[in-house]
């Protein structure tokens, strides 16, 4: 039921990425002046990920504060993937946290979730801008998965779980040293079992930001 | 050539385990009034990774501060098994942090590593105290390789890879939501291959801590 055993990417990229790898038909005016990469990079490929979702996408993310990702993130809602995030509260409110824009994708008061089928929603592990979510432990986890459960009918072979130290920031893609594995498998590769649970049992556990 | 796809650790533990499942021959006295874990924990799979280490054991951490995991690093030294560590130069003098106590394992004045073939050794992404290794990036991986290389004849399959999000803390243990992959196969599976790779070539790049 393995369909393979997947990639792992190491960041930093040397750049982000030039418009005309990441946004269809954009032509990239600057040539060789342009300071973006205009190859593959290890975010390209994590974007890609990203938006091969068709249906489910799970995201477990201390840190989100990485535009490029989030705007994945936002494409997903917006062609009918189901988005459910969960990130740390202590977190929701730092420099560059994409989590409340994307919080707001979901909102009645939008109409956008009207739209569109399945939305987004977003829980946190304790409550945001209280004093325990500033003390309290972190849930610290970096992991997602695409397209797993039975939302689709006899879609058991392309799931994939992306795991590592890597948060979804800036940082983690230009500087640090940060790490990504990206497992695909179907749905009852028990290793990706083993993370749809652990994100069920949170996701059950956490409040509606 | 996969010997098995492995398990996923999910911290936090309840409760750190009780020395009369770590220590052999140790005896609890204190019965059911013992605070300790007397089973297996998520953090007793992982330290029986570690003792499980034959030859070699490559470790690649941002945070090294819990005592159980350090000793576990420790007794693999002693019993042999060549240890190298790569960790970030902001957090070696950080509150709790073990790297100078396991760095003078290694050093020549202890006269420790005469008597063992391979001792430790421990290098740093920065300068530990300069004013770079405040500011810049972080080394922020979080996996280890266990018994991966040439130095045992036909050693092919027991090489492990742990990674994920679990920083070697007690917080990662008892308080955090934290992950580790463990992904057991021969030397020659692509993605024990990918991170053996990554590790040699920060282990080129970095100093001598
Ligand atoms: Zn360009
Ligand atoms: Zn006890």
């Amino acid at each position: 039921s393995i369909k393979s055993l997947g990639n792992a990417l190491f960041f930093p990229d040397k750049a982000m990425p030039c418009k005309s790898i990441t946004v269809p038909n954009f032509v990239c005016r600057r040539g060789t002046a342009c300071e973006y990469a205009h190859a593959q990079t290890n975010l390209t490929f994590f974007l890609d990920c990203l938006n091969s979702a068709e249906f489910s996408l799970d995201v477990c993310i201390f840190q989100l504060t990485c535009n490029e990702i989030a705007e994945a993130v936002t494409n997903a809602v917006k062609r009918g993937v189901r988005v459910r995030i969960i990130t740390d509260a202590n977190n929701v409110d730092s420099n560059g946290s994409d989590i409340r824009r994307l919080n707001e994708l979901g909102s009645p008061n939008k109409g956008f979730h009207y739209n569109h089928k399945m939305g987004i929603q977003i829980r946190c592990d304790e409550r945001v801008g209280s004093q325990e979510c500033r003390t309290k432990p972190h849930m610290h986890h970096k992991f997602c998965i695409i397209d797993c459960g039975q939302s689709k009918k006899d879609y058991t072979s392309n799931t994939k779980l992306m795991n590592g130290s890597f948060n979804w920031t800036r940082q983690a893609v230009l500087e640090n040293q940060d790490n990504v594995m990206v497992l695909e498998g179907s749905v009852n590769f028990p290793m990706i079992n083993a993370y749809q649970q652990s994100f069920n049992m949170m996701w059950s556990k956490y409040e509606r930001f």
